[in-house]
């Protein structure tokens, strides 16, 4: 591995010429499933924008954020395999913050210090129960349709946990395993109480799950998947505690939720219940499965539920056997678009809209029929589809600009498509004049989510769309084998799309939410009797209890309170740190040599770790967050005996 | 903790009206040790240009990279105990990559899969060593003078290791532990050999280490400061060996070298080899260490060392009592401005500049005239300084134009100024009318580090000023107590400083290098055969010997080679990963839910990770990188038999 001779060099020179249809090409060699799985071919409608054509005025331009301004949004952004949530400021791009939620962040401490590990969660050991996470998708709490910047959840398909973020401090506090459940994929918010119309804010968290699974899954029923299953699950967003979970057919995808806050949905890839790749090709539709939130927890509270393994969580029957009287009905299977990956919202509250990925077609579901099919007042649920456009291969995510146009990502293509909805719907009854198909622009590459600005809300505001792209080939100087990945920011404020930024991400990125920047109120700086055990002049010092050993500290730059610290080899230690400063920024650090102990305090706050003091010697103790001028020489003595 | 109403809110819109000198109004209650430690007040020369005041054609524009267009730098940095190393793209700022070194990163499996943890090192039973890391410094290695862009080298100061940086993969394949050493804070590549003249690239690396600690730290002499030292250290580019370290008086912080490689220099606070902070401030200058290398390697060879407990790197005396004849001497002892922060090499190979941070200073050392001292031809060490210019308050790093010009960051200040060296050089010959201050620019906030584009090579091209401040109050959105901070980017081109961009950091900004374009070469995509435990068709599929189970497993989008595995409970199983997809950008992943396992392959990459089958049930293995439009579809069972 070491030889230079032997590398397949790409200097960055050469990457500048290579041109976007000559990685087109290479894509076609992926063998990407358009033709070899018999997709009908899109025909293209409108006027397709290409950006290697554009004239420097029209791509780029207009998101430099100059020295000393601030953005105008923020972006709460998933990241992927990475397991953090992310800060964007937009237009700019610049990454504001990164949340650790799933991962281990050495700088401020997360999976370090006691605190975070009490949420994270542990073995008998002591040591993190898991490491890694797969965030998908950040939405945000609710209130009047809007969202009230009280807290953000995010999801972990590993291990099928939720978190809850704090948007004042802008840190999880929370963390769930969702019971019986694996590829936990799909999450949203309420918008309010289906049952109590006062209640007009966000209080549960909706979670589909894709794989199916034994149910428990204890090692029982291995070779026979067709007794498998998958759950829909209901958190309390309050004590974030499972409160119910409903049994379905199919797997599930993403999530949405009507504004009404009656219905919750996901669309479901796999209603064959197959185990393998052909299987869950096979049939010509899929579907999205809506859920009857009153109904199921009407359910619940009747006991007419059931439960699996060890978990108390009251488990719904919503497959389609024990669910074919619509009266009666939990859910409701409105077929669609062959694996669709997606179902957004309207901001006007009316429309569900499925793509279909393996149909080059977007259903558009009408709440009010589907909310007629559960009153037994429509016959079939495919009745509540109102249109199903051709918008190109490979459609994914829909996002909207709140003047009743679309905006579907399109994998296959690499295009972004606008289109309108009172157009499909009108082209579905038969005009054959309605324009459905407004403009195609090409996005690079492979684009997954879009995002719009406000865009899963009523304010949903048509300024920006950001493209959440899975390949970056050429767009950046190349860094080696692993490319970053691309969020590209549209201008939809005009008639046409302008491609004004390719921001960059880690990977990978997946669903975000793009919110008013006035909507965010954060504190800047924490109460420090908010932490029970903060250390204060009257109880700083060191205690002593048998082998334990309590030191209890402060910090105030330059300076920790305590210039020395003397244990024994063998002590159990635990280091308290409350951060004494008060000015806003002024974050210390704490870092202890050799035994792998970094974290930080921001102003007024506390944190401990524990740790056994198994080796002896002198370890300087310093801060490692730059505090003042001194910041150097703002450092302890940690004395371990032998 | 969880109140609304207990917040003390900071809505972005009031942060908005935020002016930066209201900020510094609150800096002065820092008490940051300006007035506290009684330094000398800098006379201003030269204007001062504030930003805040600027026209918005001279504050900002010019970083706006178009999309489908390519920086024209790489930058390099350190990215603080955040324990990585990231990759920007300049002048957009746009991050392209993040290179786990001393972190554990859940997206590409570091600290996950067995070759990462077989560099990171591990504890007998497996866990990781440390998962923490505080890198402060990366630096290139060199060929006649400028980046020959094959390695990059970073250290953490928390654990004291040097960990290496392949540039055509841009990943770590090495990390080496120092013995002997805490605080390791400044690292620097030679420039070429000191000996050989035909060696013109760099073959060694030095690292200097700050905190004292008893010889060996074994639990003796703790409260015995006096009898603490620290060490300078020689590791092997090649073997990344520590082939010899030096004793020292004094504390090192930063690490330059010169460019004929004779000499490699450390900057030194806590020359009164105190423990505590008024003891490491209490004489008036502090030093500049250089070590003549040639010498110690020869003392090395003729046996002239010691050793220090079980570690058997030879230890050579390069403290002041045993180097008092020139002569003999390995090390010169060059006194400078009290407390320095930051040693840094002029482009023309002349000069060493050391600031003085407690002082208001910057002190020129001609390296030549070091180079007589080591002769015999110089009486004192302090008369190798040619040049200490007055240039403002908590002076710390200094970057070159390639122009004759120095720019200074200056942390209470919060400034950068640009000084000229020969204007200063003739000012402190006595020229009276020597304009050494060209400019003054504030920077936002408390800057640290700053660096110029090739501005540690032959090569300084005097276009950008990278400056990173350790403080952004209100630079940005807020995003509650943890702020991020500022990478400042500054056009030096032209006669005036112009602030051009408020990129961001995750904290916190250190160190880093600015290389041009054209000299990184990258190896998009791995040559198979690099990897001896490559899978092929050839060996793929499960293999067990006894109760340890080896799965060999290809992917190829959009499948695994294996549609199930089945493993007994209680089984050591090893998966052995190899991506067959060939096409640049297609990296896969694999996610083994509960089992806390997720790493990615790259394409025609292998890595490989063991576990124990520890629990029974079905366990959808699946891909988390996007890689196809089938990419959900991509996954395999797991099977573990009760």
């Amino acid at each position: 591995m070491d030889s230079k001779d032997n590398n397949k060099n790409s200097g960055s020179e050469q990457a500048v010429e290579h041109g976007r249809r000559g990685f087109l090409g290479k894509g076609a060699a992926l063998g990407l499933a358009g033709v070899a799985l018999g997709l009908t071919a899109c025909k293209e409608q409108g006027a397709s924008t290409h950006a290697a054509d554009a004239k420097p005025h029209q791509a780029g331009g207009g998101t430099e954020v100059a020295p000393g301004q601030l953005d105008e949004y923020y972006a709460f952004m998933s990241s992927g395999h990475s397991g953090e949530a992310r800060i964007l400021g937009l237009p700019s791009g610049r990454t504001l913050k990164r949340i650790p939620v799933f991962n281990v962040d050495c700088m401020v401490g997360w999976g370090i210090t006691n605190e975070s590990k009490a949420i994270i969660g542990t073995k008998p050991d002591g040591s993190l129960q898991y490491t890694t996470g797969d965030t998908h998708h950040v939405h945000g709490s609710y209130k009047d349709g809007t969202y009230d910047g009280r807290w953000l959840f995010i999801n972990d398909k590993i291990h099928s946990r939720v978190a809850r973020i704090r948007m004042d401090t802008m840190e999880c506090d929370k963390i769930t395993q969702l019971p019986n459940v694996m590829g936990f994929h799909g999450i949203f918010t309420d918008k309010r109480d289906p049952v109590d119309p006062k209640i007009n804010y966000t209080t549960r968290v909706f979670c589909g799950a894709e794989f199916h699974i034994p149910l428990p899954n204890d090692g029982h029923d291995l070779d026979d998947p067709a007794k498998w299953g998958a759950l829909f699950s209901c958190v309390s967003a309050e004590t974030m505690e499972v409160v119910w979970q409903c049994r379905v057919d199919g797997n599930m995808d993403l999530v949405a939720t009507s504004y009404d806050g009656k219905l919750a949905a996901s669309n479901q890839y796999n209603v064959e219940n197959a185990a393998d790749l052909n299987g869950m090709m096979s049939a010509e539709r899929d579907a999205c499965v809506f859920f009857h939130v009153e109904r199921i927890e009407r359910l619940v509270k009747e006991g007419k539920f059931t439960t699996i393994g060890n978990s108390k969580v009251p488990v719904v029957d919503g497959r389609k056997a024990a669910n074919a009287d619509p009266k009666t009905a939990v859910t409701c299977y409105v077929p669609v678009g062959k694996n669709p990956h997606g179902v957004n919202a309207s901001p006007d509250g009316k429309y569900f809209v499925c793509s279909g990925k393996l149909s080059p077609t977007a259903t558009v579901i009408e709440l009010a029929k589907v909310l007629q099919w559960f009153d037994g007042g429509l016959k079939e649920p495919r009745d509540a589809v109102v249109a199903e456009p051709e918008i190109g291969l490979g459609p994914l995510h829909t996002a909207f600009d709140g003047k009743g146009n679309a905006y579907t990502s399109l994998f296959l293509d690499s295009q972004c498509v606008k289109w309108n909805v009172d157009a499909a719907i009108a082209q579905f009854k038969g005009d054959k004049n309605a324009k459905v198909i407004l403009e195609k622009m090409d996005v690079h590459y492979q684009p997954g989510h879009n995002f719009s600005s406000m865009g899963e809300t009523k304010e949903a505001d048509g300024k920006y769309l950001n493209s959440g792209n899975k390949f970056s080939k050429d767009r950046f100087l190349p860094v080696g084998p692993l490319h970053v990945e691309t969020e590209q920011l549209i201008d939809i404020s005009g008639s046409k799309m302008r491609l004004i930024a390719d921001h960059t991400a880690y990977s990978e990125p997946h669903d975000g939410i793009i919110v008013r920047r006035d909507l965010v109120k954060t504190r800047q700086i924490y109460n420090m009797d908010d932490f029970p055990n903060a250390v204060k002049p009257e109880n700083a010092g060191i205690e002593r209890h048998g082998n334990k050993v309590h030191v209890r500290l402060m910090s105030q730059a330059p300076a920790y309170s305590m210039p020395v610290i003397k244990v024994k080899k063998g002590d159990e230690v635990t280091i308290t740190l409350t951060n004494h400063d008060k000015v806003e920024d002024l974050t210390h650090g704490l870092a202890l040599p050799t035994y792998n102990i970094n974290f930080i305090v921001n102003p007024q706050e506390t944190k401990s770790v524990t740790f056994k003091a198994d080796h002896a010697g002198v370890f300087w103790m310093y801060c490692t967050h730059f505090c003042h001028a001194l910041h150097l020489e703002m450092r302890s003595r940690f004395l371990v005996e032998a």
